[in-house]
């Protein structure tokens, strides 16, 4: 496998951390997740800057992705420069500096039995 | 982040808003959404035309996304041609002057437990 | 908008009508879905052809869009040449003399509470 | 059809296969899936290797896809050169010898009502 495998920026539209959940905490808790795939030789340098509905965007948020390995990034847990709100619309733009491939999902266990949702991201460049 | 982030057309082939909804509003309405994310240095001038089985196209909806904003724009708000009717199968084309990206979503709460899907829509231009 | 919304070969790989259903019929009847959008201004002849795990492709299943119209296809109401079978895995190439966006949708109601899925098909050619 | 439905190398950025389930065995055991079509005349070759979070990727797991046919692998079941672990997130990159479409779902049974998730994989080549 060479160090080709997906692109350098990525798009999700739709964000949304549901601000309930049901059932034990982390696995049912409601989340969503951009699952980042690094095939590469190299570390990943990553970085997510959010947009919002009614303000400017926060971010970069930076997060590393080893060479050869695979991270399921939870946006509940990120939080520096700040915490993700919970219950508000946004979206993500996310870039690296070798290829990734990114795909979005979401756990959604607002009521007592959960709903899924996935699909892969935008391919920007 | 330059201006260049998605496509200025994209097509939705399955949209139905269901009719019947269980829990409270407006979270756990039924519904259908266009999440959009317009990251370029200005507002997007979006125009929504719907396809339908049996009649003519109707829009266009037209919708302003301001500049490194995102906006979830749910099919059961738009009003301006018409509403958009409930328990109809319907397909849409999303046009805007600047690069946007557009994920589609419906949140189905008709029984006891929702049920979500989404997908990036297909970027036609 | 002109002709040129889509593409006029697309494949779904994951197919499969659950056997069962719960809930009133037929909304509520477990279903697998291609919705199909003609932005042309042309009949679209779309001609879908089927793969299975253990014997020889069927089809080709001919329906018409028309012109500016979208068309949920329901692979359960499909008979000629003969019924899709339930409980059976599938895929599917749909071809069209026209470009179409297609996009895969299931309702599964074989558990009292239904689960959705959607992702747009993937553009072959 | 001719032999060029598809590409050689895709890729899903998402994986879990739940640990639990509920409901009877197998239509309803919690599972990952890659639908797999090769529309081709020829027999495809594929190999799946897998990424993990902390660990080297593991693989290939080598399976074949008759001419003309699709193959719904269950992660499962794969269990050559080593079972898939259980509530454990991880990756995959999907080559082919001749083009092949591939799709990614799952089924989440670990609450009593199912969840169903489904994208079309990142084409890679």
């Amino acid at each position: 496998m060479n160090s080709s495998v997906g692109r350098t920026c990525w798009a999700i539209a739709e964000g949304h951390i549901p601000g309930e959940s049901n059932g034990p905490a982390p696995q049912m808790t409601s989340h969503e997740t951009a699952c980042i795939l690094n095939a590469s030789q190299e570390t990943a340098k990553v970085q997510i800057t959010l947009y919002f509905a009614d303000r400017d965007p926060v971010g970069p948020y930076s997060i590393d992705v080893p060479a050869r390995r695979t991270r399921h990034v939870r946006f509940n847990d990120l939080d520096d420069p700040e915490p993700v709100p919970r219950d508000t619309d946004f979206a993500s733009v996310i870039e690296s500096n070798v290829p990734i491939v990114v795909q979005h999902s979401r756990l959604d266990s607002r009521q007592s039995e959960l709903a899924l949702l996935s699909t892969v991201a935008f391919p920007v460049n």
